[in-house]
């Protein structure tokens, strides 16, 4: 993931042509540079088409992971929460993140705490390398696309754990305030060059914390605030409630497996050179087998614990993987990759148990493979980069967590005091399909 | 979308060698001149995939938006009517669309008005610089394959439309007309350089008009021929029909989502300078808010109307955001591309009724989407492209219409005199998938 | 697909630096060399994560062609053994594959016979283009990530034809063979550079053979040994045993469709020049049209000798027009292709009923699409590629196919002594779901 843009080569560069030289003869701006930026562009592109897929597989996963009387609520709040992120990060997000300096509290020099606040604004039609706003890098058009993906990723992880309980249209305002300043505020201290990044050393390459955690930590408080679905937790027990499409689920965590090599590879951000492109291709090999690494150490543990291999926990595994790997998918090797996602499926099979024993109630096990596996992830950095430290990875994760668990948590109460953001008792037990949208997803096989 | 490919520069270029220069020391020959050809390929291969991955999106949308009696039906429609294109579009349809100067009817100076004749020929094996079609642009093969999904988009947007009562064979007598003929020969006018470009200097980047509003005017027609369902419109009272499985019809828009990155950003037609790069990167971001824009105006509209959101509306008013789009996804900014999109979501709010008010049964929204944004799309072109003129746009959507609506409107009625379209009464009320197929789409779950 | 890797003028490569040349005028590599090594990079990531996602595709396939009792089994099957594949290919697969001339047994002059054991190992974090391990050809990372989703899809064509009845652990184990050896045995001999490719001169351009044939081999032999399904053949009837979800079946298609332009396109395995660019394109064309081919030959002799069409027939007929195109993708014309695909598609009808003449249960038709359409395409290959001669083919088909189905049914049949491979009557009746995972796909619809 990129710190901030390099301008000061792009002004040099501009100024060259002035000395009269020939375009095709300034030196370092020939069409072989332009392939550099081309190439950067391109893995964008198709890292940021791929992590907008990613949308869609967590539609499927959570629509696959709750009753058939929630489903068209969650697939609402999917589509509707990628809509609302692609807004508020043009309106407000991508500053906020990526102020290039111009920080609204603090500076580069002593640490940049709140981006710049505007629209975001790409480049003009048909640009000439000498007017590009970065040609050492890429086209801002692609970096907008790629990281706005991003941002829509977080919002997606919240839905999930929220499910079957909560009314649609607090969720979509949490969604506008999570999207549009809780992400990009975090999001700007690593990689808009803030101060976890030039005073912590804070290392994570596409975001087991930047990212994933964020999505958990808001989830987390949600999940708090609005407390466990009706019957969930009942007379001391833990009640298991079945996801009503075990087809949907794998489809979505293998759309989401899919996603993850834009999500990781991309964030390599530039493949214009044989070290980047070489660098581009460990991380798609390392991303997936983190992923098989997650899978089968749930698929053995639940074979182990429970004597009968479970569905859903080998999803979140490799999804655990995955998160798991998103911190640093460059420097390990493919075995450490792979014992990297292990233990974040592992983490996942006990996890799911013990937020129940808490009982907090996460619909599909969100908190587990973003949250949990985003901490391990990201200290799991140390391993094998020498660059990152223990503390700065750790007080890193702490900061993040403390201020999204924070301000999410009093978004959330603000929320619940103003419009109520829990169906009632009665709504909840009809589904939210009927209560909240008055359309079944399933009007023809569903029982209820 | 391209014009007529160049034909000159390739035949200046061929001529070169014969100079006796070295291969790589032709000028504008070498290297990083392939570069430029290899990036337009790659461009379109990639473009090319995600727009027949649209195909499926197509599929899984109307699969959930019809009765789970008329599902096998669907998938088939679906699955047959790519296939068909495919075909139609090799044995006919590409030199009818792109007949480089050699008119059947019209020419480049008085005007193109009917293509050429004859299969597709794609470059030879391992073609040299010197031998390719146009090295200019890129390999006949690349655009084949992506001009080709094109033809099939059209196809699969008159399926929705008719589901539920049309007959198999009907249908895909039809659809061999519609991609071998009758798409390919308006598509000629702007496309491959006739009347409609050279003379009216209509405008359509992506094809609003003539990929999206032909499909829609083909199903309108098609539509009005074939009548509503049994008992929609009873009574004087119109009688909602609800789809039998959201899950699907949600994953189709998300996947129509994604395909249009390819759809409206490969008809740049080109990546292999600094300047399409950050082109192609601009229609990315502005495709992606523009169906932003279209779900999130469905999502408010639907909420003030109804006070209840309606999941299906927010679907096709993503979807009518892209198609709005589509005409002209390069030279809005990310705001004006956001507001084109959200128009279109609003359309498609107020046209459904309207058209059930007509009587006008359109299963899946596909007029709205399709037909009636297409039209806004390419009448916004003037709003944001200083090319485009008022009138050369209404005028070219008034022609296209005109000739697709009439000469489908034909072919429906021949086809309904000859072999008949319309299933029996018993059939329809039974379900297609019984009645033609002999096989259910859910023989476990569904109710009848 | 490739053959060994071209060592020799990378070693050529890095020795002349030492001559004192500065870095960008060595020839041959410089800029424009370097991006030879990222186009071909970026074919084999864009190719890899198309094939990746034909594992959704086998997973959706499969998940809805069985009965909705037997669901959560198959898709605990898929995403399981996609996860083995990745980590036994690490482990064993790659290097058994590619021996790069460290034959165990045999040699590249007398014919390789046995790869070499060890672990994959990547390049270098931001490796030179002087230490990539093969500047001339793409970096190992992508390579390993591509051959490796080959090795995966193999995988995934067994678990269809064994559904229903087979227990999941001794599958998985299979798993671990098949993708660990026996697969990348075989492929060593032709894609590795073995006796099959340089003593029998075999042509097998993306697996027709090499993959899904061994695929085809590997289901025959378990199907064989396991037996059908109980009631499939009862008092001298065959009884159809419906799949419980048709749009999933449809998507899988779609998804397999799609993911196949990466398998084969990508197998050209460079796309840095003109040629090569061109030829991709032309893959991605032929492979479309053969695939539109079978699903028409499906689509029409279904209606011909059943009176209706058959979409699950039409699904297989598209699968076996993409199987039979895959061991020549590039010298036929789209009219050849299409014939190809045709035939491939005619198979299908036929093979499916004499499969159940003679009691093999083959649940979702994997032999006949994969099995008997990759013979079909392997033999094909000599009508359009003067290389390929009739007896290599056939007799790497058959060398190929004698020590697939041999080691295939031996290891069948220790699993079959050591741990069992078949449920129990009354488990296979209640349900793989219920009775080995205890966990039902639609626990809200099936019928039980």
């Amino acid at each position: 993931m990129k710190l901030m843009k390099t301008i000061a080569p792009v002004a040099a560069l501009m100024a060259l042509p002035s000395l009269g030289l020939a375009q095709d003869s300034v030196p370092g701006t020939d069409a072989s540079t332009d392939s550099i930026f081309i190439f950067n562009t391109l893995l964008f592109l198709i890292g940021g088409f791929l992590v907008m897929w990613m949308a869609a597989g967590f539609a499927m996963l959570e629509a696959g992971l709750v009753r058939s009387k929630n489903v068209t609520m969650q697939l609402t709040k999917n589509i509707a929460l990628f809509a609302i992120a692609g807004v508020m990060y043009y309106l407000i997000g991508y500053n906020v993140m990526y102020p290039l300096g111009n920080w609204s509290i603090g500076s580069d020099e002593t640490g940049g705490y709140l981006g710049a606040f505007g629209v975001a604004v790409l480049e003009a039609v048909g640009v000439t390398r000498e007017a590009a706003d970065d040609y050492g890098y890429a086209s801002t058009g692609s970096d907008f696309y790629f990281q706005l993906m991003f941002c829509a990723t977080t919002a997606s992880i919240v839905s999930g754990t929220l499910a079957e309980r909560i009314k649609l249209w607090p969720f979509l305002v949490f969604t506008v305030v999570l999207t549009g300043l809780i992400y990009p505020i975090q999001a700007s201290w690593k990689w808009g060059g803030g101060f976890l990044d030039s005073q912590l050393g804070f290392l994570d390459f596409a975001g087991s914390t930047v990212v994933h955690s964020v999505g958990g930590w808001a989830a987390l408080a949600g999940a708090l605030i609005l407390g466990p679905r009706l019957g969930k937790y009942k007379d001391g027990m833990v009640h298991p409630i079945l996801g009503s499409n075990l087809p949907l689920a794998t489809l979505g965590t293998f759309i989401l497996w899919m996603g993850w090599f834009g999500f990781n590879g991309a964030s390599q951000l530039a493949m214009g050179t044989v070290g980047d492109a070489a660098d581009v291709s460990r991380i798609f090999a390392n991303t997936n087998t983190a992923a098989a690494g997650g899978a089968i150490a749930a698929l053995i543990l639940t074979q182990l614990l429970y004597k009968k291999v479970d569905l859903t926990m080998v999803l979140n595994g490799a999804l655990a993987g995955l998160v798991s790997i998103t911190a640093e998918p460059l420097t390990p090797s493919l075995g450490a990759a792979t014992l990297i996602g292990a233990v974040g499926g592992v983490l996942v099979v006990f996890a799911v148990p013990f937020l129940d024993k808490l009982k907090i109630d996460d619909v599909v096990g969100a908190i587990p493979v973003h949250l949990f596996a985003g901490i391990w992830g990201t200290l799991a950095v140390v391993l094998t980069n020498s660059d990152a430290t223990f503390s700065g990875q750790l007080y890193s994760i702490l900061i993040v967590g403390v201020f999204v668990f924070v301000v999410s948590g009093l978004v959330w109460l603000i929320l619940k005091a103003v419009m109520g953001i829990r169906v009632s008792e009665e709504e909840e037990v009809n589904g939210l399909d009927k209560a909240e949208l008055g359309m079944e997803a399933y009007p023809e096989f569903a029982k209820g």
